[in-house]
């Protein structure tokens, strides 16, 4: 689907574009809410929980860019992984930082497969208490 | 495969074993290793891999947890989820701060998803420099 | 592999091509059987699978070349996407109702990642008869 | 985490659950609904875009279910694969379109890695005009 | 859905339950099947196709036993983990083999991650020929 | 994450990039290699227990570099199934070995989402024995 510049967007789709740029102080829209703006409705609804999921609460903002960044990976998106690497850098995330969250990525799936593949039975104590 | 218990084990796998336990400060081994003791190979070098990856660094080993859980929860591994949810409790991660990760690894996958399905180019900007 | 055009095609090759064609009403050969074409097994037992699990049947052809598009997404195949999201055109498929197949896989991804995450139990209701 | 029962939830959450019974006309609440409850925004901010994305639309409820239910049979999430059959069910899937749904997911699943493993390369006429 | 015994099955299952137990040389038929055969048409399609994938050729069939493994162990599936694992053991693979194919499964688990998120650009010489 | 060239690489990643190309009886290095030497760590961990895993031992090499293709291949990375064909070729991988590789993972992929979609059941016999 073809990207909807700003200024052939609707009032609604400009709406959205303008509360994107005002929360994450940026003066341009990236392609992923181009092309999602050919739908408004999913545009609106997925900036809206987005807002929500990455404001700060309980974890700071940089640590949630991490967690985006290394699901991005695991999932092995590749625009995924080129805007969140660059949102977790300009949240702080230096290469060292980087190296290490590939690394933690890295070996997660690697242990993943290791557990299902060999079949290990869940320990009494890892139950959840229901 | 049948868990290798401590009293049964070879001497180079109760190394292992003792070296899990001194470096992580517990008294017991959980079924993964035990497993993956049936190949000792493959348990002294994850055991070694994983101890380097999850050693303080420039993340902080909070941090490390909560990536390995959002990728064990990406992956959708049982084993995995239960005992990584119970080693990031342990390193301090309160139920907010859960609530909160999971719902940075549910929006990351939905708009993994959504990137890949609406076919978005990657921005000129994000593009790594080479 | 390179593509294996009509022309240098063996008659094995070329009856199976010769049936893509007809039984979709086309005039051209898409690269994905051009190059399965390379091990003519493949290409002849996969065309042979793909055509009767498409037929119409107890599902519409609309709805059956939407639930591969949503499976493509999921998984993530670039190629699929491109290649199903054009079939899905072809047989039907508007805009909005585009717009709404994605918004249903983005949704299905992430509250599947939140219900292994959160380590959800079946309910009794849900679970299969047996 | 322990499931929030209706009699013990907090008035936030007790409105959540009410508007699920109403909207999907039942009398009570699935496990996955009342795990996340423990973190009160996820269950409110998951509820409301679900509701959106299933309401009726340029794709009729059915269609949605089944498409929500190929996802998360991709994806291998047991939970979601045994709410969202059932839900596909109470929509009016019968036996034979779930046999027809399945078989699609599973030929889906196949070509993709064919096409991701044989390196197929985007035709022309494929490529989203942008 | 609920197994079908070979007692009570139409004669079309019962011929490719005779064919799955004479092919395999057992005397009995597992779950898969019998579930599958809830939707003859996908009973029938599937085995053909699996007889004639996992028939002797280029590779031996312990080859194709492992690769089935390893490909399950990736996908996470537990079903098809637990019956490959039986019918790789069956086609002669020792506890030896077995750890070394999860070491390397594990691996390419780890290193697809890494490449995908350090976002690695494909070597020239690496690039298929067309 | 750029690449780092053997001239320009400290003595510790100078050392891992010789111990590569002698290993492999190569001349040159590749890009995984090189965006891995941003983080020398990880290069050389990752280098270790790859160069472990992939040696000679209860399986043969080629049987090896052919289990992580497939692995590569069901996860849909890119760069490994061009790095990882290239090498399954070099250790004796036939096109006519390839095209079955290919068509065991495409199978293994289809039966795995059959038998998750369809809830089957893991039969008794193939239970793990504990």
């Amino acid at each position: 689907m073809r990207n909807i510049e700003y200024d052939e967007a609707s009032p609604e789709v400009k709406a959205v574009y303008d509360d994107i740029m005002a929360t994450r102080r940026v003066d341009w829209i990236n392609n992923f809410w181009k092309v999602l703006a050919n739908d408004p409705a999913s545009l609106r609804r997925t900036w809206e929980s987005l807002k929500q999921v990455m404001a700060p609460g309980a974890l700071d903002p940089l640590v949630k860019e991490m967690l985006y960044l290394a699901v991005s990976a695991s999932n092995g998106c590749g625009y995924c992984i080129a805007s969140h690497s660059a949102a977790a850098r300009k949240a702080g995330m230096s290469d060292a930082m980087f190296g290490e969250l590939m690394a933690v990525v890295g070996m997660a799936s690697e242990t993943n497969r290791l557990a299902q593949g060999w079949q290990v039975e869940v320990d009494e104590r890892f139950r959840p208490r229901r």
